[in-house]
């Protein structure tokens, strides 16, 4: 049997595919949505009029769309840039030979404006000359220079909020619903009132847009809503919460001991396993009001 | 309040931590398990005696544990090294200020074996010269030479022996019962017999350490079983069961379009939402048999 053709896959967030459905005990030729994934290369451009420099920053594999949020959010949470002023411009690059689809983004900075850029062959976790073990990777987000995550006066939520949370994650996920193959973010006021929603395939990538839309309407800091996941939370996600600024993350599934080390230290209220009827709280408790 | 130190982490698999549970409108101080996540450095020894050379390769972050086949495993399937017998020893190293976590694991080949190490600066996916698109993608894995997937003599599999599959899984898991917090695969022989089970916070993870422990059996290619994915199937685990010569790939979520246009690619079977039910089949049918 010939199963349908995805030769004409559009660079949209889902696609129709046909497939074989197996469903008590007999068979049939269907269709169904699937999530699309993508490589995306992100470019940098910097550097002074005369002397621009143009570096292959990171390739990651994504659902389309919310691509220039996905290019400024990842470049603002590994600390390269350091605000959203600092960029110029953001484009898709089009090449001939790549199916005429948008899978590179340039991300152009202000001719001052300068990057701070991995070393070569060094990843994000070693650039601490401490190295390899859970501190060295806390103390080295140290070295990027997050935002000061200490309370001026105490940001408090009320149970009831969070509690309510999930539901309005799940009325608002668009591809969610029809691929179940996403995972989403989103960010909430202090009074539980949908701000931005993203999904991608990867749960760093719904992150990184998440941020980079803040980013894009100058609302970061995000020290003032609430983070949500509709997974795990692990380590790279509390990171990417610290350099936003973000005060409590609130994760539909468990967390990692990497995660609740991280929170502990930016003083982040991290709260998982989010139920109708209850949650658990991993650090920073003091936010949280029982109604 | 205080919660629990997390200071003592040992280097296992779970943590148990303090924290604060709301349940029905009421909070209390308990503990829970959690998943360790931690990083992983992979070095690789390789030359001739006299002009060795050590290569830092990946750092990932992991549960602690199978922290070997973790290595070899992920050494082989980027297609840095072709075989288990191109490896004389593996160890981890104690470095002083890493609080004595086991976090760094050096591959040492032997002095004849010539690793494939990808270019600086670049990733897996762009060393094809066509670059970014989902075909692009496809061909750099060709590039790195997987075994071929064609049937010598058609590899069949009925649809009982499928539905029985997650339940198997499931029973075999240990440390996401406790946690909640990890993916798993398993690999079963063709009468649905469950030969190895990995587990990890990181999915590509846990396929690497399955892969890996298929090395050191000497089961790879492996052509004659399926594999089992807890969660859903993306581009990065269709790549991975390639290099192994798996063909039968089953995942209890949904596939990425790219998972599928790969997996048509190298004749693959792909199977999502395996449930007790139902499954759908996404490429190559021809392997399963409808009872």
């Amino acid at each position: 049997m010939e199963l349908m053709n995805t030769e004409s896959i559009a660079n949209g967030p889902t696609v129709t595919i046909g497939l074989k459905k197996f469903y008590n005990g007999n068979f049939s030729v269907t269709e169904d949505i699937l999530a699309v994934e993508e490589p995306l290369e992100i470019k940098l451009g910097y550097g002074p009029s005369g002397n621009r420099k143009v570096s292959n920053v990171s390739v990651t594999m994504r659902t389309p769309g919310s691509d220039e949020e996905l290019a400024t959010g990842f470049l603002f949470t590994e600390g390269i840039i350091a605000n959203r002023d600092q960029i110029s411009k953001v484009e898709h690059l089009f090449i001939a030979c790549r199916e005429n689809k948008q899978n590179t983004i340039l991300v152009n900075l202000h001719e001052n404006a300068i990057p701070k850029l991995p070393e070569i062959e060094r990843s994000f976790y070693t650039t601490s000359s401490c190295g390899v073990c859970g501190k060295g990777s806390i103390e080295a987000i140290r070295t990027v220079g997050p935002p000061k995550q200490e309370d001026i006066e105490l940001f408090q939520i009320d149970s009831g909020t969070l509690i309510a949370l999930p539901e309005k994650l799940r009325a608002a996920q668009n591809v969610f619903r029809k691929t179940g193959g996403l995972h989403a973010c989103a960010f909430f006021d202090s009074a539980g009132m949908l701000l931005l929603v993203r999904e991608d395939v990867g749960r760093h990538n719904a992150l990184d847009k998440l941020i980079g839309a803040g980013l894009e309407k100058r609302i970061v800091p995000m020290d003032d809503g609430i983070l949500l996941l509709s997974g795990r939370a692990s380590f790279e996600l509390i990171q990417k919460a610290v350099m936003a600024g973000i005060k409590i993350v609130v994760a539909v599934g468990a967390p990692s001991s990497l995660a609740v080390e991280l929170s502990k230290e930016f003083n982040i209220t991290l709260i998982g396993f989010m139920r109708e009827d209850r949650f658990n709280i991993y650090s920073s408790p003091e936010r949280i009001i029982f109604e």
